[in-house]
């Protein structure tokens, strides 16, 4: 947890695509960090497939890096898109391996979670299903405002900055709902 | 599909784990499947993490390979563990893979669930999460038996061969209800 | 089953509003069905809340009605709103009466779901649960189409009929796809 | 909120029989509530059927005392069975109620769950589907531990007095996790 005033934010994208929408939206959420708020981005390609033989002979370095990260952040903040209805596998696999032994470090964690897709229900489905899985990490994912950016593709402009006016409105609350969440649990310690 | 009596069923472990409990229950599928149907496994591990950049730049070889032998495959079994409440990263990876453009085999595919998990509640939530993925990808799932082994540990002996009587039953109760489902969808054809 | 050529479907609506959305729908239904379909509409506001005293007391004569009716149609056909994230209990609890003992009507039923609500998301949320409902009572809901009708005020007339060319496009492929699905289970019986 | 130093929690109920395992439940959860908690049980029995037309009639007289006792408590504590493997029909019919304008009690609301059912898996499926409710109402569930008591009846003795000593271990943990945070949640206010 931080001790200074900052509040260190870890971002983390579900697509490994360069021109991905949901890396874009992390953008934009380091754009619209209320005062106070440090937004960093750790990028998931290095992190290889998740195999408990791996893990016996030695944690890989990149998931050595994800949990420090993870644990050393103040809260998480996930874009993710939504693949077959569900959590991408990419972003899942990260998941997996951040939740495995000695430590555990989104316990405890504030989150929150935001999502873009082209389709109309813009990453519902895969946000719910986040949701469960961090009821078994012991995370505290903040309820309100569920950002769900449907038909996306138009909310960012041809370099990938996100300017739909609405969803920068509802990143900005969102980010703001995680500043005050931390801000309790901080305050409760 | 299948133009001979031969019923073709392509095995699907959630786990890369050598020793794994899925793989090991999917070797017990082989053992107890019906007359007339063979079950062939095949292996998730070269199958890299999804990138959209990747697939444009073409398709990889274990991808094509995985894609290829759904659509050859009369059904589908798959043979989940259970991580963070959810579906195994490294299953899910697979699977969006398996389902995006030109072709997506999944689709109006038969397809059976098992898991096995140390835990109580062996996989049922791993389960109810890949049954709505297969909503979007119109794959049918059958209802009955759910197959979820808890405790699992002691249903398999060292060697890894799936000991238990209750549960053989219930592997071979699944494969011939497998069965059964996939003769009225090619009767109906 | 029907015997004669005639597809027998059983509506059912999940508000008990008189200017129900999802009545309304049902109606639409009506209009929208394929030649050789016939739909009717069961009321369910005569059903009470779910007590197991109650039921071995003897159960009610709506519920008899209701599980009867089910038991008779060719399929079933749900329309329903979402609240609070899930099925409304008003259907919920008919379910619940119609799957208890002695029989379970359910029982590899076809069932095809729909639903119109205000907010833009369109009970998906109160679908998805349904279909993991209709896992335990082994029906067979279709996958596709998925009728989630958001903003579905503005898509009805000030009499309640579904005016929306769009909409009215979805239902009749909704029940199309119900057809040729009861169509292939009754051929292979 | 409780402004003394007694924390004031809420019992609900998911099944109206008499002998029901889940009031028996929360009759258990009554005798091992720590220091400083009361627990009192709110009969569902007389919550009539959810219709919108009913509520613009005048809010039932058993709904206004349902709705201001769930706004005056500290917290709510849900004992739920599991029926179709979702919430029974009759609990969430109280929560559609309870969710309805002008005012929705559940809001910020800390909740604790738990479940006794006969079945193994006890009714995990009905707590995920409640938690997703309790996304939209902005409730405050904790997550552990998670109280899914299967082979529920063995743990009651005749007269319906849980007696197995590990399950009345999991709710004392459950009340004690449930009492630190809503103390938390008071202390930053």
């Amino acid at each position: 947890m931080a001790t200074s005033s900052t509040l260190k934010v870890l971002g983390l994208s579900g697509s490994l695509r360069r021109a991905s929408l949901n890396t874009a939206l992390l953008l934009a959420a380091k754009e619209l960090a209320p005062a106070g708020m440090v937004i960093e981005v750790f990028d998931l390609s290095p992190i290889p497939l998740y195999s408990e033989d791996v893990r016996q002979a030695g944690m890989p370095e990149s998931v050595v890096a994800l949990r420090t990260r993870i644990a050393e952040a103040d809260a998480v903040l996930i874009a993710t898109p939504e693949y077959n209805y569900s959590v991408p596998g990419v972003l899942k696999n990260a998941i997996d391996w951040a939740s495995r032994p000695p430590d555990q470090p989104f316990d405890a964690k504030p989150v929150a979670i935001m999502g873009a897709s082209p389709a109309r229900l813009g990453t519902s489905r895969a946000q719910y299903h986040l949701r469960q899985v961090f009821v078994y990490l012991n995370a505290w994912p903040i309820n309100k405002p569920e950002v769900m950016l449907g038909g996306a593709r138009s909310l960012f402009d041809d370099s990938g900055r996100l300017t739909d006016a609405t969803a920068r409105g509802q990143v900005a609350d969102l980010l703001a709902a995680l500043a005050a969440h931390v801000g309790n649990l901080v305050r409760k310690g």
